[in-house]
């Protein structure tokens, strides 16, 4: 079959490579009907060291389920499904509390043995813990919103979630890429009373617009912290989520914050020490965060998207087929693209 | 008056000064009945840097209201107070919220105008907002535990709260100083299964089985991260409450914590960037806290003190004069005291 291969920074091939298959019985295997390239691809897309062998890439996708392994009881042959961008075996504590990126059994597509999603097709472990079912048939006019269950929009939403997000509240999004976009429906969708994106792309930011931001901060550094303090009648905001990773804009989500606020952080962070810390300190502000448990989230998240009162899908703008994948990862990588869906 | 000055790291003396008086219609003056000496009071007693005409100490205290302001309503002449370590106006938003250290009008004693309650008599601003009447008489036999309430015991709790402390949790305080104890205090009576104290003074990590602490870890660094995790079946803790403030002890709360844990740091941060950035980002563990709004905690701690469930006031080793404060100083710092009462 063709997956997607990274063998090092800015170096993508799409190659033939084994079949997908069956390793352990908990496995399942999905034909993938749409997978993404995501802004956390572009990480390794500028840094990654040569690997031997390549990185296979890609996590997110709704596929076919092609064929189950023994111990496989949720899922059929044919059945339409969404994964999660972290496998978890949906038993563990930590899948009871709603925590699977951190399941005692789970892990990270992509990594080891475990393959990627821009590719024909993928092997899914504990898939009975993993997948999530979709209502819908492929061609559904609602997929690219389902295909957001995958990662973006369930990390927009744990981002809102950590930063305490409820009615009423001022609400910042640092970030206005897919994942910050996403964060803006999941702060309107929980009831925010004034959402501010900071933000550079004029068209991501209209985009933010229509997904209920209030207010446009495309200033940077100190001189959006002053913005957000004028906007926010000099106390800054409740709830911050911080959707890049850069030590900057986590210096800027600490210095936006109202005394007492919460920060979600979903961007990786690219930085040793969080930043700011005395400051966030003196105001008893929290930063929390970490890789979405999306899992988690498919339920809250999947009838406002049926019901059309959500739609995340909105942040793909481009799709492509698998052979235009690295000419994805560069179009992304050059801001041309804000996301790209991907049709194998 | 007599009061304590501090006027450069090491060098702390009691003078004369003109005596406590009313500047605004708010204020009240209170006669010192009982003040303490701080761990934080150490941090400037090692570091400060010469000041002209020095810093009046002191933060904490119980008192005898001598005097109120035209606008002090709630209290009168002769009543037995304890003031938080902030004062605020009771009012604002931030007080209503319960984070009175953010108080829009507040502030902290022993800064600029505001005097230190190491001394015969303190000025309370927004007297109204900051006191608490106490329904004991000044020689009581609980004093010592009501006076906690100005500082240590609130500020232990506070850990507790951002630490999400609760029933069945597992938890780890680390710091076995007046703080830490108390924080001891806070989690066991917020239902906390096992805590863990991290500390290296025998006598101190005693007191603190006394209070609660069903495991001493008393290694450093990387050893003490083992201990942890063998003590919590390889885990590590729900809720870490650091009472330090060093680089090292916070390197520590994040190494120990469960994913998805939750640390309430009120250890002042000697350190630039929160250390462990990437291993909480990829834990899902969140940093909180800061100064405790101890003022919003008197109603919730006190029938527990006046109905003998807690007894923080057993954190106090040593009970001194006014004169003594130096001296006090000196043994605090030497560790040869745990923290000693200031008898005016």
């Amino acid at each position: 079959m063709r997956a997607t291969i990274m063998y090092k920074a800015g170096d993508v091939r799409v190659e033939t490579v084994p079949d997908a298959h069956l390793v352990e019985p908990t496995d399942a295997i999905i034909r993938v009907s749409r997978a993404c390239i995501c802004g956390s691809d572009l990480w390794p897309y500028k840094l990654l060291e040569p690997v031997a062998g390549g990185r296979l890439m890609g996590h997110e996708a709704i596929g076919v389920v092609e064929e189950v392994g023994t111990e496989v009881r949720r899922f059929n042959r044919g059945d339409l499904v969404v994964m999660p961008f972290a496998f978890s075996d949906g038993t563990c504590d930590f899948c009871h509390e709603g925590l699977q990126t951190a399941c005692s059994h789970g892990g990270y597509f992509g990594v080891g043995l475990v393959g990627g999603a821009q590719a024909e097709a993928v092997r899914i472990p504990l898939a009975n813990g993993t997948l999530y079912k979709l209502p819908v048939r492929e061609d559904d006019a609602l997929i690219p919103s389902l295909l957001t269950l995958s990662d973006v929009m369930g990390t927009g939403h744990h981002a809102a979630i950590v930063a305490r997000v409820r009615r009423g509240r001022k609400v910042a999004v640092i970030g206005d890429g897919a994942v910050g976009l996403c964060g803006v429906i999941a702060a309107k969708r929980l009831g925010a009373e004034q959402i501010l994106i900071l933000g550079h792309h004029p068209d991501r930011t209209a985009l933010a617009r229509d997904f209920g931001a209030t207010d446009v901060v495309s200033e940077r550094g100190d001189a959006a912290v002053e913005q957000v303090r004028k906007l926010t009648g000099g106390t800054g905001v409740h709830s911050i989520l911080e959707c890049v990773g850069t030590e900057d804009s986590m210096r800027t989500a600490v210095l936006i914050a109202r005394p007492g606020a919460a920060i979600g952080r979903v961007g990786v962070p690219h930085y040793e020490g969080t930043p700011a810390s005395q400051q966030a300190f003196y105001g008893n502000v929290s930063v929390g965060g970490g890789p979405a448990p999306v899992r988690a989230y498919i339920e809250a998240l999947l009838p406002d998207i049926l019901e059309g009162r959500i739609e995340p899908g909105r942040v793909f703008d481009r799709t492509i087929g698998l052979d235009e994948v690295p000419e994805g990862y560069r179009a992304m990588n050059q801001r041309e693209a804000l996301k790209i869906m991907v049709r194998p």
